[in-house]
């Protein structure tokens, strides 16, 4: 398909393809003169990945690029392709240093293997530091909760992790992880609101 | 404690505090002389949520000024109270509008109580369409693994809910409802990397 073709398949406007083209996020077509290319689905995925990673998941464009670029090359291990990936997500905590004492304390107490140089441990350290001052601080009993259920989640989210090409499951892993934490805040919502209802309709 | 010594104490510059006593989110200390007043421990309480909502949980002023609404004048329904309060939370998706069938099709699956009129509703739609968008849509199955372990969070969470006055259970609902969504995030994402560790160490 010619280019304006492709910008009616993804919506996306022929500028913006050209910018993807010109900054090395979307792969050449095939040339069919000086001035023309032809583009096929791999182009239409590769239009909808970047919309789906900038405007959905919220990455700058430079974040945008390293996801791609770790898609097409990605390291000898998955598991730090993976790891280098999801680092690419919001939040961004640049000011952040270890140690990072909070998360350290609660990731000792459930026993999880973690590295400080995962961009998730300042994250956490960020969020204990929240709740903490707002007089709400983290409880072992609370943290038991949330650790036993959320890993459940995340053996699930594994478990569905694509095979095969690195490509597939990094993508999966990017767009999972940035694209179900809405899901679940809204489902956490939701159930508050449904539990809240039987509870506080026998009170009120 | 003169207006500088709640400054002391609570690390928010004199003329912050003097700008919460004008829009009235603060209430007024006890007049010793036309020009003085004193202070106490419910204006450091008071100064520490205002600072919690807009600094910690992201709220603009005008939502954090309807937060401490409901605290001061809770409606006579608790449960009416906490939904606004909560509604008053980010994000805020005011082009939202009803009908929201993706966030439908899954509350009427999980078998949940709800209203369209709860902001939640708005935001599990477009949670819902942007991973629809990104191509990896929820599943029943999915879904019924996170609805089962949210809702042991959420379950879990209102357990921990104060008693007694309105004021405490609003305060605890907004601030847990708002804080605990990256504590969320963060140990899900932690749960991802110890549990792909596993798997992958003998992968690679």
């Amino acid at each position: 398909m010619r280019i304006s073709q492709l910008s009616a398949r993804t919506g996306v406007p022929v500028a913006t393809i050209k910018f993807y083209l010109r900054e090395g996020m979307l792969m050449p077509g095939e040339a069919t003169s000086a001035t023309q290319a032809v583009y096929d689905d791999r182009h239409v995925e590769r239009v909808a990945l970047i919309r789906a990673l900038s405007d959905v998941a919220g990455l700058p464009l430079q974040k945008v690029k390293v996801v791609l670029g770790l898609i097409e090359h990605p390291d000898a291990s998955l598991f730090d392709t993976l790891g280098q990936a999801v680092a690419a997500l919001p939040p961004y905590l640049d000011d952040a240093e270890p140690p990072y004492p909070r998360a350290r304390a609660v990731l000792a107490e459930i026993g999880q293997v973690y590295d400080e140089r995962y961009a998730a441990v300042a994250q956490l350290e960020r969020a204990l530091e929240a709740v903490e001052t707002a007089g709400i601080p983290m409880t072992s009993e609370r943290l038991a909760v949330y650790a036993e259920h959320l890993r459940a989640i995340a053996a699930y989210d594994l478990a569905q992790m694509p095979g095969g090409e690195p490509e597939s499951a990094v993508e999966y892993a990017v767009l999972g992880t940035a694209l179900y934490e809405p899901v679940v805040a809204a489902l956490r919502r939701l159930a508050h609101q449904d539990i809240a209802a039987g509870m506080l309709a026998r009170r009120d």
